[in-house]
């Protein structure tokens, strides 16, 4: 049985759309336990009481030293001590971060955690990763993304020896900024089977098994993706809609236009995994449905039962030496 | 009469589309002067003859150097010179990037030039710089490429005090990278119409008259948003054509999604100004049709004619002293 904590009071939609998908993600392998308010009703499932909130706007690492009791970092203190296998909240970002990183705290050698999101691309899911862990990244932690990408790939995707690309300007090695330029030198040196850079044209397309880029260009990417998808959508239908004739096509391919949203939904995964710590840590978008928590729930419990965490650190530990530019890890 | 110096060889369809595209810009106030080899067929054109091409995936600063004569460098050289009044390339980027800088130079006070992009975006035009002119910037000069798009903005896109904004990972100032916290206090202390931060996903819905980022950035920015529409759009074709329902469907949209690709479509815009030179430079994309270099030499006539170049010195030189950290200008 995996015991997955869940933050009730996470996301625009808590309690009630994230309590329905924990009792939808509920099964004979995974028990979801939610942590929340006295008196929340949760359908049956196990409640954990506490007694404060983090609010979306708040100041992570503020709100996360003032709230002890919130339901984010009593759910994540809950992993740290044993009483459960991982953690999900659909809440504030930056103090699931924070949190995360108190709580659960880094995996040995591990420079910077990283969020890995998967990529419903064209031509198979691929994962990005750093989509927002890591504002300021250096090239060895893009280099240890790399292999925390790889993991992913191979536990969650299920692609064996997955090819890593880096996120770039140009496909030549030598565009791009400094960074990307140090970066490529070491993934290129290193044992991963890397490609290469690639284009950010191609990331919807399929650019690689595994995307590797700071958090800040990931985080960019990510947004102006769903973005690009959703501003692109509205205006076909506003354009479809201008005529009888238009209106009348619209019908008729709406199946098609449903079943394309669905392949790009979000939702369909559901959560991203924070890499790099000691035990697993799920985000989930703040405008998660009851399907995409469910969906994150599951994805939480794949990842326990793959051991990422365990293969993670067996990796990494294999490699820390290899580190070009070693550098003491610090608290970001 | 408005002289426009034309590299005849840029581009994936030169010299055929770059020559129909110039003789289509010619008019009574516009007079394109190609750049080519003798014997080129300019159906009437002045042709100044070079002997020299640079290729597209030759590594800029060498090819530059390596051949004055090529048709990009002598197109730059032309201006530099007072022969012509603006230069528009759809080759090699980063060799027109080099040979500008060499040929045109900055202008004084400018720290780094920037790509100033115009984006089709949903609630009208809007600027979108540097888009890929500086890799690796600084927040004084996110603070300078500020300035230059709000000159963009007044003169080309006809927007009175346009609004500014940063391109970051959240609205509120305190989130971002490093640099984007930095240049966030310099917008912010400036006399810019800045309005904070704006996030990608705004981007193509219309997130602001004028938005500022760095170079890396702002590529994958662009170049993201290209992959993302052409991929959707294939994607949903597939979809449509996957039933005969589907497929009747599609046509009666057909008009509709024209619309909207027309709309969209790069080549209304054609070209991208270098800001940041001593006379005007312009960069078509390297699949530019005729009629985008036809609308790229008409963008650049504009930007002569409303001496975009002369007031974004101006402007410069009246805000040289503000920089929080004034740096002597160096080559990139």
């Amino acid at each position: 049985m995996i015991r997955v904590a869940v933050d009730a009071l996470g996301g625009d939609r808590a309690p009630g759309e994230i309590v329905a998908g924990a009792r939808d993600a509920a099964s004979d392998s995974i028990q979801p336990i939610l942590f929340g308010p006295r008196g929340l009703d949760t359908s049956g499932l196990e409640l954990v009481e506490t007694t404060q909130e983090i609010e979306m706007d708040e100041k992570p690492a503020d709100a996360v030293r003032a709230k002890p009791d919130s339901s984010l970092v009593a759910a994540c203190r809950a992993v740290a001590e044993g009483r459960a296998d991982a953690v999900l909240s659909a809440g504030n970002t930056g103090a699931m971060l924070a949190a995360s990183l108190l709580e659960l705290r880094r995996l040995r050698g591990v420079y910077r955690p990283a969020i890995a999101i998967p990529l419903p691309a064209r031509r198979g899911p691929s994962v990005l990763l750093d989509a927002g862990a890591t504002a300021d990244a250096r090239p060895e932690h893009l280099l240890q993304f790399g292999h925390m990408g790889a993991v992913f790939a191979q536990e969650i995707l299920q692609i064996p020896n997955p090819e890593v690309r880096l996120l770039s300007i140009g496909e030549e090695p030598e565009k791009g900024n400094q960074l990307t330029l140090e970066a490529h030198a070491l993934l290129a040196a290193g044992d991963l089977n890397f490609a290469g850079n690639v284009e950010s044209r191609e990331l919807l397309n399929g650019a690689a098994d595994v995307v590797v880029t700071d958090g800040f260009t990931g985080n960019v990417c990510l947004k102006l993706m769903e973005g690009t998808v959703k501003t692109l959508l509205e205006a076909l239908r506003d354009e479809i809609t201008t005529t009888r004739r238009g209106k009348f096509g619209g019908l008729l391919i709406r199946p098609a236009a449903r079943e394309l949203r669905r392949r790009l939904d979000p939702d369909t995964y559901g959560g991203a995994y924070l890499l790099g710590l000691r035990r697993l840590a799920v985000i989930a978008h703040g405008n998660s449905s009851r399907r995409a928590i469910a969906n994150a729930i599951r994805i939480a419990a794949r990842g326990v039962e793959h051991d990422v965490v365990g293969r993670l650190a067996q990796r990494l530990s294999e490699r820390v030496v290899e580190s070009a530019r070693p550098e003491t890890p610090t608290r970001p």
